[in-house]
């Protein structure tokens, strides 16, 4: 079945081969908005590739501190880094093929399937950008380590994260209205 | 202008002196079916008394500790809690009200008052947790100085601020979803 759907007659150049199509099992519920920031939109793209180097940044920089591996909470953030990177990089490819081939992405299961996963990405960043936060602020304003630890590496990366998290609640509230939409737009 | 609609007509004995009404002012998109959770239902009701408890507890628990104050995110902790339970309690009396005078709660701009401070809420709550959490980590696994430190009362007090925020997360999606449900049928 087609998970997107052509909002003008893509060209043929650029198209892969269809799969078969099935009209029964088209989604019915579709928003006729195409609100900014959504997937398949210009700014939509531009959120996913800020999210994705916001959270490069902050996997890099935290890396390359000599001694995350002793903190649990420095270690959980470099995970949550990377699980955020691999879902941005994959929505944002996402969003490429949708430009490039002009398919609208707003389909329920797709957007369905895209706020689960922002709502997990966005859960797991923001916690592991305030585990860090917090243990940052116990070494820089509770204890005053700084000169025996990577401070300002430290706080670089958390605050990285938290852009990041910041920069992924716009696609996380606009799939949430777009699954919302859909869903009322579907059953009456 | 009524904030609040009734559903069946209100017993004269509950109901306070109502304002003058002025129906140009009536919000326009109001949904139709009432789910479970909703302001102004039993559900929503036990949800908001829920987080009311599990934010009062963690809030009694770490305050019960005597070295909180040393630590920040401790700090940030037992504010996030005050500031919950004074949101969930405000909200609580709202339903209890709605409640006993059978009126409909499901008003566009109520509802946003809702879902707005429930997004802020459930972040504060949540970060603070995670904040708290990162430190008890440290402190439990990662230094192995639990003997010197309460580590089980800090592990309460954030096991029990988890709760509150995961307690919270069907308000806020419910009232996100009625905002954007509202928004959708008043467009439309």
């Amino acid at each position: 079945m087609f998970a997107s759907r052509p909002v003008v007659h893509p060209m043929e150049v650029a198209a892969p081969a269809p799969a078969p199509a099935n009209p029964a099992q088209q989604p019915p519920g579709v928003l006729m908005k195409d609100l900014p920031g959504m997937p398949g939109t210009p700014s939509g793209l531009g959120l996913r590739v800020t999210q994705l180097l916001f959270a490069a940044v902050s996997l890099a920089v935290m890396s390359s501190t000599s001694d995350f591996a002793s903190v649990s909470a420095f270690c959980y953030l470099i995970a949550a880094a990377i699980l955020q990177c691999v879902w941005s990089l994959s929505v944002a490819i996402v969003d490429i093929y949708a430009l490039l081939v002009k398919r609208c992405l707003r389909n329920r299961r797709l957007v369905t399937l895209f706020a689960i996963g922002d709502t997990i990405t966005c859960g797991v960043t923001f916690s592991g950008a305030c585990a860090a936060a917090g243990i940052t602020v116990l070494i820089d304003n509770d204890l005053n380590i700084c000169s025996e630890n990577h401070c300002s590496s430290f706080m670089t990366a958390v605050a990285m994260a938290f852009m990041c998290s910041f920069s992924l609640s716009p696609s996380f509230v606009l799939n949430l209205y777009s699954v919302a939409s859909t869903r009322v737009l579907a059953a009456g």
